[in-house]
């Protein structure tokens, strides 16, 4: 078995960026990843990227995936890392499909979407409640929508449904919005959107496909009548594998300002990681890090 | 005197990202810079800001530069902090032209280019010997000049020369060059470019422009005739107006991984910064990691 300098795990834009740097760096290096763009691909309208005024998330994912690409960088798509171990100085990826060997390693898996935990989500996924608007948003044009959630991504994935839906209801289960004045100021002013405070998701009914959310208030428990059911309540980071590498108690991989874990040779960046803001542009940045950092340990090394 | 949310002194790749999700966030801040774009706008060609797979330093600046102005944000151009004090809760900025008050403060003051510190060196500059190769390589078609340096600074000045000058000799103190091996590659693959190691400058000559630099290597003094000296030695932090917020040994701004500094309420991102790396995506990365928090600190204290 090869044994690679570096395995990038994850092609969001932090391992994208990563794997730019390396390819510069000309390390003999691979990308392990479940799909490409992370959730850059799933974000919608995207203003505060730098450089680039106004861009949706599936147009910047895939100048990124280009911007790999051209590199002609080996890449394992559609694979999912399960145990990340280090023995000596080699550190091995066991994966659903194979097994790989290096003599560093970038974790940049992501996160993945929280669930809501009540009766009904199961269910329902894919038949009316989804995790994604910028994916299935235009599968529900002319319809009455929920989104469940009130920071960014939920405004985020409202804004986009705004112009899709007949009317998009934001049940929040604190007392006020917490994303951005700017997005917050574009809901309101839409029309068709409506914020429903303090509220709590206690199921999701329907027959074949969603027909309503029950929601408990101050004013007890009610049912609200939708079609479209879009959870945006955070996301949760992809670990499963990462063994011994240490996290906080959000489950986030632990690292300084070097990118570096608690385990020498192993790295990690972007939202996966304690950073505490889950930003595309502060993702490529923390990629280009880990990279660099990678980069010098395996030169200090002399591998 | 009014007193803003927030003042960023800084417009290059971190100053301007933090100013856009400052705006996005609606706060009322103030932009206070020597020049806009930083060290980004004296770039030659960029190949990795993840999402432009090809774009020169000037180009990129000026996307950032109109992202920052579609925001109308306000700014104070051709302005030097000279003194940075905090005194209760307000922090006070005094520059060359005014003084200006804000909760917080965000330092992006980036670098500057470190000097030579040889004879010569003052009498020449402009005069042949020049920091910026993007800014005044075109004036030395057909010529020879020298490149003082071996890192990507170096070699990216050798790049853009080569494509101008007749020859192009780097001048390198170390045993070997230690830019990016793609870098290299494109300086060795050029044909009229030569790299001189293990050599020291000791001396830029000349009568009413440059003629010659003085160079010391194992074999003992010559001289090197050339018409342009660029100076690519590294750079040093802009900090003199930084006051009590404490720094590294290379003068750089001490900041945790939220981008805080000693002082609460001042924040620091990009290269005045201890962040190892220099590059354009961390910068931008940090700047908004910097705006963020210096909007929880708002936020928090409730200003």
């Amino acid at each position: 078995m090869p044994i690679y300098d570096l395995i990038i795990i994850g092609a969001g834009p932090a391992g994208i960026t990563a794997g730019v740097y390396a390819a510069r760096k000309k390390l003999n290096f691979l990308v392990i990843t479940m799909d490409i763009g992370g959730q850059a691909a799933w974000s919608g309208d995207i203003e505060n990227y730098t450089g680039y005024q106004f861009i949706t998330g599936p147009e910047l994912a895939s100048k990124f995936e280009e911007h790999m690409r051209k590199y002609g960088i080996a890449l394992k798509e559609n694979e999912a890392a399960i145990v990340l171990e280090k023995s000596g100085e080699v550190i091995s990826v066991k994966t659903d499909k194979g097994e790989y060997q290096a003599r560093s390693v970038i974790i940049a898996s992501g996160k993945k979407s929280r669930e809501l935990g009540v009766p009904g989500e199961k269910e329902f996924k894919n038949r009316g409640l989804t995790y994604c608007a910028t994916c299935d948003g235009p599968l529900f044009a002319g319809k009455e929508v929920s989104v469940i959630g009130g920071g960014n991504s939920a405004l985020d994935a409202a804004l986009q449904l705004i112009k899709i839906a007949k009317h998009v209801y934001i049940i929040n289960n604190t007392g006020q919005l917490t994303g951005d004045e700017i997005m917050r100021q574009k809901v309101e002013a839409a029309g068709n959107a409506t914020v429903l405070n303090n509220s709590q998701v206690t199921a999701v009914t329907g027959d074949k496909f969603v027909s309503a959310v029950k929601i408990k208030d101050n004013s007890g428990e009610k049912e609200l009548a939708v079609q479209g059911v879009f959870v945006e309540i955070g996301l949760i980071p992809n670990v499963a594998f990462a063994g011994k590498v240490e996290r906080n108690e959000r489950g986030e991989i632990k690292i300084d300002s070097a990118n570096q874990t608690n385990i020498p040779g192993v790295f990690a960046a972007g939202d996966v990681t304690d950073v505490q803001e889950k930003q595309i542009i502060i993702a490529a940045g923390e990629g280009s890090k880990a990279a660099l950092s990678a980069f010098r340990y395996l030169a200090r090394k002399k591998f």
